[in-house]
C-alpha cells in the first residue's frame, strides 16, 4: 500500500469560477503507477468547494446561478458586519457543497463517468490561489 | 491492506428516483471478509448523487420536493439551449449533492446510524442504468 | 498502513447547533503518531451532517439561516404525516449536506486550510448525542 499526497497551486478568478482538475489529477494518477485505490481531492480552505460536473459552458453558468439563487450575495450576512469582507456569502456556499471528494481507482484510471469531471468552485469574491490536496491511497 | 472494487448496476426510473443500496453495500463488505476501513461508494456519471437517508416513504418525496424547490426544472438552463436535453436542472441537482460518500467500518459492520440508509437519487429526466462503484479498503 | 477507529460522543443542544471538532480530530491524528493518510469523519445518523467551515459567530448565524431559508420547518413533509415526529426538514437538510468529510494528512498534520474548522451540524429539533467515527488510515 502506498501513500502519495501532492499539492497542487491553481490560480482562480474569484466568485463563480469554475476550474476543471481532471486532466492534473489523472496525471498525478499516472505518474504513481498505483493500479487500484482510492484518490481524494481536498481544499485547503472555507470559501471554495469541490464536486464533479459535465465541465461545459451552459453548466459553468447554470451552477453559480444556483448558487445565486440560493446563497444570495445581496442578503445579510452576520460574518459580513463582524469582518467586513463581503464575503459571508462564499462562506456558506462552501460548506453546502463541501471540500473534499473521493473517487476510486481501477486498473491505473480514475472511475469517473464519461463527462464526469472534477471541478473546484472558487466561491470567494476575489481572485485567489487556492492549494489543493490530491491524494492517492492505493497499491 | 486489501482493496476490493466492485461495479454494481442499477436501474432506475428516472427523476427523482431514490434507490437503497445498503443491503448491496453490507453484502460486498460481507463477502469480503475485511473487519476495519473504509467503503467508498462512487456514483460514475453527472446527473446523479449519494448521500445517506432514512429510507422510508414520507422521505422518498420530501427529499425530491426540496430538489423541486431548489433547482426547479422549469427555468431556463443554458445546458438545454445547447444540448437540447432537457436535463440542465439534473446536472446542477448532482453536482450540488455529489458524487460520493465514505463510510467507516469496524468489526465487519458499517458504521451508519439505525435509520441511515446509503441511497443512490436519480436526477436524470429518464430512466438510467447506474453504474456505482463500492471500493471496500481496509483489513 | 494502519487503520484506527473512534467514536466521539458529542451531546448537541438541537436545531442549528453547531459544534467545532477540529481540535478532537486533531488530537486523536496526534496521538495515533501517523505521519501521512487520509482521516475521515462520519455522523452516525440521518439528522446531522459533516462539513467544514470558518468556525465564527457570524457564519454561525449564516449558515443556519440558509438552511432554514432553502428546507423550511414550517411546509408540510410526508416524514411528519407519517412518523409525527415534526423533523422532516432535518432530515431532508441532513441529506443536502452530507454526513462524511474526507481529509488528507501529511507530516502528520491535517491539510486544513488556516480558517476551516472540522464541524458537526446538528438538524434534528432536540438535544441528541450523537455519535462521531473519526477513522485515521495511514502509515
Amino acid at each position: 500500500m502506498t501513500i502519495i499526497t501532492k499539492t497542487i497551486q491553481i490560480k482562480s478568478r474569484g466568485e463563480n469560477d469554475m476550474i476543471d482538475m481532471t486532466k492534473q489529477t489523472s496525471r498525478l494518477l499516472t505518474e504513481s503507477k498505483l493500479e487500484e485505490g482510492l484518490v481524494t481531492v481536498f481544499v485547503s480552505g472555507s470559501t471554495a468547494a469541490i464536486s464533479t460536473v459535465e465541465y461545459e459552458p451552459g453548466l459553468i453558468n447554470d451552477f453559480p446561478d444556483m448558487l445565486s439563487r440560493v446563497v444570495p450575495n445581496d442578503i445579510e450576512y452576520k460574518h459580513n458586519e463582524t469582518w467586513q469582507d463581503g464575503n459571508g456569502h462564499s462562506h456558506v456556499r462552501a460548506s453546502l457543497i463541501g471540500p473534499s471528494l473521493t473517487i476510486p481507482f481501477k486498473d491505473g484510471k480514475l472511475m469517473l463517468g464519461m463527462w464526469q469531471q472534477i471541478v473546484l468552485f472558487e466561491m470567494d469574491t476575489r481572485q485567489r490561489t487556492r492549494e489543493i490536496i490530491v491524494q492517492i491511497m492505493g497499491e
